[in-house]
């Protein structure tokens, strides 16, 4: 049975996450009724990263294998077809060999994370933005931030569900900048836990207006205490940008 | 009576347009009902543009008198406060001397077209930029827009119910360039027509897939013949960005 490697878009806005589940809606469910309909059997689709609920893609990656032997382009435009009535869109699916798996031959993994600092509320960006209503410092939050670069348990900024064996990851890169009326949290690394960039958010925005320091924001991490950690940000500002496979580790993906 | 200028942003969708309606929702509807919750009385607001049905603003001014003496800062949060349940925010609101209209003292209008030429289709931006299912060749746009600049009898581009007493227009500037995955059409002139600036981003799309050659584009424009203008670009792209007056002439507005 050949094998496709899908490159996935989607607005998490209506969406109990990335996973199936049995009573609500998922993009991994919407995207299996549409690769039913295609193949006519139930079909699996396996996704890079489990989003939760609200969490935006613009470079989810899945895999799924077929019974039908089609070109990628058929796939894509074929699932797309079935997608049409949800905000997700397949972007590419490839032929790919037997031993792809789109969660385990995961080389890293990039994340964007958008806010509005501005007293007026949201219009355009609704849901797709975390409205921070007081101006923060993106140069003293990028400073902080820089303490999560390497291997470090990240206990604190870890959801109490989180399943992962062990809370020990390494943070690759992080950055913040302002990109013109925004601020864009960019964070890449091979994996991520439960919550992990939202609760880095949420307790760097604190370091942003003023309440902690980076040296509070440091302690905070030091102290694998998770009852120490910030107000966790919402889903709605968070991107899964895109995933890397081994030979492929450009940044290809922008927000615009 | 105080007289306060309004540089306000808001997403269109749900909206007849800016212009006050008596059956439909509209932006200068929502605007005049949060100032007379704020004033105590009926206030009329005056736009600077009248964006149609389903066209953004990001940067759109209005100005309007209030009974009561207030600061800007306070104006702006009430109306805001008002405007709660509706995707408009007031981004600031400044005391202007009595002299200074909203529409008549404008001197320049920044407008931006956002197209995503692709073929999967938007999700993220659904309603908020143009899909093109095929690949465009933003250079040829280009050089074809540039046919606009001056002035000219902009009868080809304008709708067949626009009101303005001349269909003579001078466009300053009009650029197109790929700005991450879309393409972004500005346009800045002193004033426009009904749809002008959407009729010529759909007339331009024609030559960029190549349907149309840079000499058909400036044939129609010059032929001042409506029927001849292609099909014309969905509200969804179209973003008032800023409109100029007197001395501020600098472009600050940015999509991000």
């Amino acid at each position: 049975m050949p094998r496709y490697k899908l490159t996935i878009e989607y607005d998490g806005g209506p969406y109990a996450g990335w996973q199936r589940q049995n009573n609500a809606p998922s993009v991994q469910g919407a995207i299996e009724a549409a690769a039913e309909q295609l193949d006519q059997r139930p079909v699996t689709v396996q996704g890079a990263g489990r989003t939760d609920a609200g969490v935006h893609a613009l470079g989810q990656v899945a895999h799924l294998d077929l019974v039908k032997d089609l070109t990628g382009d058929v796939v894509r435009d074929a699932l797309n077809h079935h997608l049409r009535a949800e905000p997700i869109a397949i972007l590419s699916a490839e032929l790919v060999s037997d031993d792809f798996h789109a969660r385990f031959s995961a080389t890293r993994r990039h994340y964007l994370y958008r806010i509005m600092d501005r007293r007026p509320p949201l219009t355009i960006n609704l849901g797709k933005v975390w409205w921070v209503p007081v101006g923060l410092d993106v140069e003293a939050i990028h400073e902080a931030a820089q303490s999560l670069v390497g291997q470090h348990d990240f206990t604190a900024f870890r959801d109490t569900h989180c399943q992962a064996k062990s809370p020990v990851k390494t943070i690759d890169e992080i950055t913040l900048a302002r990109v013109g009326r925004e601020i864009h949290l960019t964070c890449h690394a091979r994996s991520f836990l439960h919550s992990q960039v939202r609760s880095i958010t949420g307790s760097l925005v604190e370091v942003g207006w003023g309440k902690w320091s980076a040296n509070d924001f440091k302690s905070v991490l030091e102290s694998a205490d998770r009852s120490r950690c910030g107000p966790v940000a919402p889903p709605d500002g968070l991107y899964l940008m895109q995933v890397d496979y081994s030979d492929d580790t450009e940044m290809t993906t922008s927000v615009d």
